[in-house]
């Protein structure tokens, strides 16, 4: 029996709320469903970790209805509004703890470090509202205290930071990041249409992507949208011939009563033979932080994986799961994630 | 300076009709922009033709308006109804001649082939109606008999008629289909989503496929819809779990004021991360015909290039651009596609 | 206290596991909301009944799976496929029993007048499939026999019928039919759409509309759509200018997998100021029984009020609830119809 | 035979350009329809106008590429991007002058009011981006002073303003204000679905509306759309049941290709019989300013056949095309709306 994931999260916003949930739901299904059959599930097993081996041992957030809550309450204290799912989700027995604020000094990084050890964690997700550069910065270095690996689902420059990655690898730790892609999401959705017409010779003329929700990461976007506008046209722009001609509003608009749902629309106006229009019309919905925890419970399973295999550093595996994996896209091949994949598992086949 | 090639068809309806003024939209295009900036166009040249390389030298319908016309009227009559493009399209000097009824007899082929010898056609494009698999059987014997390759679009089993195949191949004729492929189809479109669901690891629960149009195609299809039908959940259900859960309608009404555009809704309910849903809607507009034409420009130019080649039977450069090519999709790689597309284009690198 | 309406029911389809399960989901949602507030009820009270006051006494079905269960047994026996509501339905200590064949013969219309009577039914509601007209004619004469009042929910002919609707004032009688309008159906929405453009000046092009769904009524459809196409461009066309302009496909398709679900697309394209084009695009979806229910409520509600204040013939209080109403639209005005409902409540205040 | 409309026109943006090209269209088309069938014209003729019978005899504008331009060059001129209609538009004769700018003073008024007298206007026009209540307040006052009916287009309070339509009536001169409805905008295809889901029995859960372009509104909306967000919320809020339950964004994106194209995409979720879900997506597009244009044509003909017909102050006949009529909607009956109407066209009877 591989024994459950030890998981440290800093931020219990929705995406921990998927989590914990999603766990427990998966957990219940199994006693009618092989694991094989699971709904929303690519990998069953990572490492030999199903998606319900997941153990919460340490929360942090510096929300103060969520400090001092078990972690089962504070996922389901607003402004979280993921939806309550038909499970049973029984309490933790870990209470919420006052994270760092960007005023802390190195003496808090000693003090919470201490605390994960102590909490037994293998892992440190972390999952802070985007834009924080100074707490990925923290908690990163928290998990080298440690001697945690670090997931980092933001697109803060954390495992892009090649000064970090090398302290991860000298440490003998793993360091998975950096921007989780979505399980599926309107970027992947909208480029793959875009690359249809490519190869079929239909010409693009123009394109656009509307994004809205109602949950605080699209109140927040809505105000500071123009990085993450740049960040997904580069996501749709690999090729030269869309630039210019493809618009992308990743918040279009905060309509609260969607609440964790996210809804997308996408227009493609081309060309076919002799110039005649093509028209594409689509749209999106799905549950906006189901749509991170899909990655998430990968994400993590991969880092306790390689840890337990004694793999440092960046984990190859993981790369069609991140928007900015270390080393860009183009430094790893469809060979090499496999391989990656596949070492997660050497142990557990030698072990038998 | 490749010279044009000598086109005959069989069948002057919508598909014609676009292939025709397409033809003379990019010759006028030409003047002002290179043709590798073509909209709507996959490949510019394919053995030294070009798109508009194409010369009708001689027409055969039944349809008593257009049998006598020149060609660029009788693409003009009803029930045609593919727009009139903004470009000027001169009498071709080439009048539409009777076509084979079913009742023809032996002599009737000869004649025609000797027709057609006369004409100086190097490929015989047949589009007629789908569903008629004595005439394509007819018009391939004819093109034997003439000595010309032959491109069949239609569902009609052709080039995957073994023996028919092999004729060709002994007479040292190319043998292109069948059925082709749209340029941009609903199939293609649908079947990208369904795989990107896949990959992704979301859960497909439901989907379905709506097609409309109103041309001849789709009054046809409300009547004979089933074989269509099975045909189009073929090309989706690859993948053995979507089985059951795909519906297509091929022709889920005729609505004639769409005249030669066609309109796809296609809807997909999937499931995500703790069962969460996840729900794509699309709606697909495009010129029917334009869709056919956009392929048979290829098809047609990939069989003269062959013939001028010596090359014979099936050529595996159009395998993507049919549904149903000899010996199947599994036939052939990617590396075998481009191997015969670059073999088609060496004639001339060696004239050079 | 206003007794509960004694229904029995001709016909043990979707329509009436949605009527039944619906009368006991509002039963339990009377205890935390006021009528007032109930989602999806036009009016809480007509003549005093309630949305739940209705106690089924008798039910007939000719299906062999039905016969004999006990109706809320029933309503949930394939091929109904309307959803298992989140709430409580006891046995109705009614079993279902055998209807009538189309080769009944007199004494059996006796027997079930007597049978009817016995139960102590006050409405008899005809809810079997389209196309029947022997039925309709033969259950019509149960309830006159019976001393019933008479619903009509299909399009058969039996309120627009002089001769029947005069027996039915004879005897004193309501008599309340045909072709029960959608709660929210597509036709009155596509209706609106098409009226708002006149009324501004926007000049219609053309204009489709697309149903599909899963249960028996798109089964059947499929097959015989072209009245019920008639039918709904009738709905339609009040305006001149829109005929030939605009095409209605009842049943595009059957997709099992919507089951009780109804999708309908409706197109419009149009013209503003200077000929530039206007387009809508819209997709409806409902749950199809429920849009059925909710109007059947309304109907049966009247029917029994109305007998009950001893009213016979057509009520016009349900005009608005059906598509060919007795006498047509035009012989009723919103005064009369406002009238017609104010009279069944009048006994009532009467009482006070 | 009336004689034409003498426009003065500030501010010459898409709204001109589509007003001006839609005037030469129509003059075209009459030479092979009847008025009646005009497309996109509510009313053929008011007060004797036909929607050609426009000249244009002075333009304001501050732009330096506008000024200066004959008008007809002017309305092309960028960030202006309405399309070329394909209608020949000789130039006007008429030089676009250096309008008002914030710093005037009182002789600046003086002398365009001037200016406007000797160029024998009727009417002007004060058609300036959003925003600018010290324009519409000195273009009034100009107006005034020359003796010229005014017809205000935007949201800025003139005819509102119980002091300035004093002012008018004094002077015996029409006022028409404020804010032109759309042709056919989101809002009243968004209140009449609402509506009808209310007339129904259908409860409203929530909806949403979303706007988006690729013209100068958009771009300044982008900034400035809380104001145009309340504005459009009260106009569908009509009922209270939907306060609250219905979120709008007047400027979802700013699509620089979309150009003078509107697309708005409109949800609502609502519940039917039993709390079953009802679902409602809609999707318009339009060409922006001829849905302004196609308002415009009215309230000119209104305003400049009032003023020959002796009325002064508001009119009521072009209430249902103005978002903020003097007196609010309340104040006018269909009644003293046709009844206004029709005094316009009395003078001409009386002429017969």
């Amino acid at each position: 029996m591989t024994p459950p994931l030890r998981l440290a999260v800093a931020g219990v916003g929705n995406n921990i709320s998927a989590l914990l949930q999603g766990t427990y739901f998966y957990r219940g299904l199994a006693e009618r469903l092989p694991e094989t059959e699971f709904p929303g599930v690519l990998r069953p097993r990572i490492g030999g970790l199903s998606v319900s081996d997941v153990e919460f041992v340490a929360a942090l957030d510096i929300h103060p209805d969520k400090v001092g809550r078990d972690l089962t309450a504070a996922v389901l204290t607003e402004p979280n509004n993921y939806p309550l799912l038909d499970t049973v989700v029984p309490d933790q027995g870990v209470l919420v703890e006052q994270g760092l604020v960007e005023s802390h000094d190195d003496a808090d990084l000693d003090r919470l470090a201490g605390r994960l050890r102590e909490a037994g964690a293998e892992v440190l997700l972390y999952s802070l509202p985007t834009g924080l550069q100074w707490a990925a910065d923290a908690y990163a270095e928290v998990a080298l205290r440690a001697g945690l690996a670090f997931v980092n689902c933001t697109p803060e420059s954390v495992a892009r930071n090649e000064d970090v990655l090398r302290r991860f690898v000298a440490a003998g730790l793993p360091l998975i990041g950096d921007d989780l892609a979505s399980h599926l999401g309107t970027s992947i959705v909208h480029r793959r249409l875009l690359q249809l017409l490519g190869e079929r010779g239909i010409t693009l003329e123009s394109s656009y992507q509307l994004n809205l929700g109602g949950n605080e990461d699209f109140r927040n976007l809505r105000e500071h949208g123009a990085s993450k506008r740049e960040s997904k046209l580069n996501a749709l722009a690999g090729d030269a011939a869309t630039l210019g001609k493809v618009e992308v509003i990743p918040s279009a608009g905060y309509v609260s009563h969607l609440r964790d749902n996210k809804v997308a629309y996408v227009n493609v106006e081309a060309r076919g033979w002799a110039n005649t229009p093509v028209t594409v019309e689509l749209r999106l919905k799905v549950q906006d932080s189901s749509n991170a925890a899909g990655v998430i419970i990968d994400l993590i399973r991969v880092a306790a994986a390689a840890k337990r295999a004694g793999l440092s550093g960046y984990i190859e595996a993981v790369t069609l799961q991140l928007k900015s994996p270390a080393g860009g896209h183009h430094a790893h091949t469809d060979e090499s994630i496999e391989a990656s994949l596949a070492a997660l598992d050497a142990p557990l086949a030698a072990a038998v």
